[in-house]
């Protein structure tokens, strides 16, 4: 076979791939919205059985020899230079699925998949209770899993870098720990300021609202932004999320009244700008294949903050869609000025659970994780001291202490479903936000005019050919360099909140 | 291999399908409920895959050696005789699947599935367009098409004999139209007598209902005939039906406002009691294999029809559940009595639509159909001739005729989507309620206390006894036999129609 009918053959089975994680999703997102309660054994088979052959095709004999041919190796992940930049993307993204599935002992994924099969339950019993000790054996099997996982993906520099690599491509340990040292300080010291002013009333929004205006509302929200109701869907779900079904399905959840009338618009918004990025990706070209998709969770969260917070939670946002809220909920909002609502929404206060956190503090719930999670990975911390480690870097970041391990280190589901390397994406995504902001602002000077007159779709397309229809053909630090012509820099972020909220709480 | 290894490897086999076709319903399922519109293509190309995988399953050498091993031959398609009842049902499943399966030759299938994805479009143009020309290419191809399938599956008497029996498997020709000609002429006979008397008065089933009230009453009956909702769902689509996505996962669909209250409440009772037979044929012993689900459509459609008819539109059944209805819309049904009610919704009225006719007038539509299939079939019919034979048909039956052909000839999709062969299940379902009902009368006879006190569930018991339980280990002639002592007997559905029009229309 020559590297010419070597690619066509990897884009085909590439394409028969994308259908099966197609499917895949789409037996995950039924689960979360529709599947009777009684059905959970049944659709456990189902999806078993499609990673089972997904994990067959990825790493099968054939794309092992035709990303031979295509020159790929760990000197040249991407393969042979002559190849067009979607090609040798399609290879690289092959080619570390590849090697991640082919190194890791199949025992050993059957081993973490019972482990986090039985851990779940324990973890929500163990948060029922208040007990770390019932959760305790099972994350202890979970980290142990996990070192064995680092073992046989080998590193250079930390134990923790694999573990990122496979949420985050190319970020290092080394490299998190250095952005994060930096907004950490930052976060602190405006937190600081932000407790000496007086605190803001949102009380408003803890009102009962109607849950089929504020749908409608979020769908108007939603419209704007140019999310294609012939593509993709949204209802109700548990916790909000949002999932590929197909290359023109994209599909996002919300939920209504919990805790709040703006936690759920938020949502909307963020599982948004989730959609948004996804239905980009999708672009005619590369629909259907691999690269059809956003190209990393921190690039992901980016999209679903900018549009949740930096667009959403702006005062220009408002100044067009404040007027049809208010007079849609009249009862609630009816004497809550523009004003006060905007800084209702934009309330900071530290506080326990990360999913609630607001936009300042929200970080800091990150580098706790991501320094409790290194530590455990390097043998620095041991499972049963991670209850107190937890309460004293809450009381260090936040100033506030747990009253229980529920509101603690038990709060998040991650670590019980083996999600260790996860969560730093997720702040990762806020300082990508900030930076493509930047960026964004300079290039299109007229940028809060199109906010106050809910002409998002400006934003929307500036986002489109900057960095949504790019999809996965280039890694995220390749996307951020030809966005914004520089390396990540957490500045922008620190730089964005210090000046946001020195105007919302007057510093 | 020997034959206890071999019966063990059939099944492990086995439940791998069923996972399969599990799946492939969940994507059906999907696109007719919650898929954006856009999606049409990938859905049809994730469909394609999954169904071409579940050829390559159903017809792999494996399972033809182990079939042979079993002893499965055209004298024994149930194989060894040794074997248990239920393994004996599984190895006939099989050895049918893979002979028709491995008879069809795959260019022919795919020509088959190019000709009905065109067809389908023509045909709802030529319906909106009330034009059969635009269709009839279309319907001759088809016909090529399933002419030479008939060839590749061979028959002994009639080349319709392998049609139906895909849907229902071991009827002949033969034997449908004997029982159709039995019942043809005492309906045709019934009509005459009715159409002397006066005609009901239904207009109050044409109010508006609301849909969240409609639902509510929908769900509350569907409880009572003991549908579990940890083991299935209602949802709402443009076309009734139900599938199963899971051996604890039964989903069915009904739809509200069309064309009357009535025909949304009686879909709903329709598809909840193909969903009995489906949850009661996933039995802990069968569920999760491929016995583990209803025996054959006209046994499906006997229970669907059923509940539908021979339960629900009884007077036992107001009797109890009238008062209710008619306490949540005082507004429609205020002044309209029990009686009056019950004769509105078993008003017997030919007419042109098939889906909306009565339960008199319903088998006639079904029987014309066989008829025009059979001709169509063996060359007495070109496609050509098709809408005049339709008419002449309708008047002949059913004293009337159609004004254009989108209330004839083109009013289902069933011959656009291949689907020859399958019609007539449908008045066989008739038939096969009848005779089990008989049974039922005799078995329990408190039966009509029953239904009048709500207490369906003692029906449901006895039909998961006699029929649901059993699956698919029986084949339906057999089921028939076990539970009425004798084989199809159309007067049972004569007797039945003759009994209660002689009431309601004072005969």
């Amino acid at each position: 076979m020559n590297k010419e009918s070597s690619i066509a053959r990897l884009k085909e089975i590439d394409q028969e791939i994308v259908l099966y994680q197609n499917i895949t999703a789409l037996l995950g997102w039924d689960q979360e919205t529709n599947m009777p309660e009684g059905a959970v054994e049944g659709r456990s088979e189902q999806l078993a059985l499609m990673e089972g052959v997904l994990h067959d095709k990825i790493t099968s004999n054939e794309i092992g020899d035709l990303l031979d041919i295509l020159g790929a190796d760990e000197s040249q992940p991407s393969g042979d230079s002559s190849l067009s930049d979607q090609e040798r993307g399609l290879i690289r993204e092959h080619f570390r699925e590849y090697n991640r599935e082919k190194k890791i002992p199949k025992k050993l994924v059957q081993e973490m998949a019972v482990a986090t099969s039985k851990a779940q339950p324990a973890w929500v019993e163990a948060r029922g209770k208040q007990d770390f000790s019932l959760f305790k054996p099972h994350l202890e099997r979970i980290i142990t899993l996990t070192r064995d996982t680092i073992e046989h993906l080998g590193y250079k520099e930390h134990p923790y870098d694999p573990l990122i690599d496979q949420y985050e491509p190319g970020m290092t340990t080394a490299e998190v720990s250095r952005v994060f040292t930096g907004v950490k300080k930052d976060i602190v010291a405006l937190l600081s300021k932000i407790s000496e002013k007086m605190q803001i009333d949102d009380s408003f929004l803890y009102k009962t609202y109607d849950n089929t205006l504020q749908d409608e509302f979020g769908r108007k929200i939603l419209k704007d932004m140019g999310f294609n109701f012939q593509r993709g869907i949204l209802t109700e779900s548990a916790h909000p999320f949002t999932t590929g079904v197909g290359k023109d399905d994209i599909r996002i959840t919300t939920r209504y009244n919990e805790p709040t009338m703006s936690s759920s618009l938020f949502s909307t918004i963020h599982e948004g700008g989730h959609a948004l990025y996804e239905m980009g990706a999708a672009s005619p070209e590369l629909k259907g294949t691999s690269l059809g998709t956003g190209i990393s969770l921190a690039v992901h969260e980016s999209q679903s903050r900018f549009w949740e917070n930096i667009v959403a939670r702006s005062d220009d946002f408002w100044a067009n869609y404040y007027v049809s809220l208010q007079s849609m909920f009249p009862d609630q909002l009816g004497d809550v000025s523009q004003d006060t609502f905007i800084r209702g929404i934009n309330k900071v206060e530290p506080s326990m659970i990360r999913v609630n956190a607001d936009e300042v503090t929200y970080s800091l719930h990150i580098i706790l994780r991501f320094e409790l999670e290194t530590a455990l990975v390097n043998g620095e911390l041991e499972v049963k001291d991670l209850p107190d480690a937890w309460n004293e870097k809450m009381h260090e970041m936040l100033g506030i202490t747990p009253e229980n391990n529920s509101e603690g280190v038990l709060q998040d589901v991650h670590w019980a479903a083996g999600l260790i390397g996860y969560f730093p994406t997720y702040a990762l995504g806020n300082l990508f936000s900030a930076q493509f902001y930047q960026t964004l602002k300079q290039e299109i000077p007229d940028y809060r005019k199109f906010i106050s007159s809910g002409k998002l779709i400006h934003l929307q397309k500036w986002l489109h050919q900057k960095i949504y229809q790019k999809g996965g053909i280039y890694t995220a630090a390749e996307v951020l360099q030809q966005v914004t012509g520089q390396s990540l820099d957490p500045s922008f972020f620190s730089g964005y909140l210090e000046e946001k909220y020195t105007r919302i709480y007057e510093l």
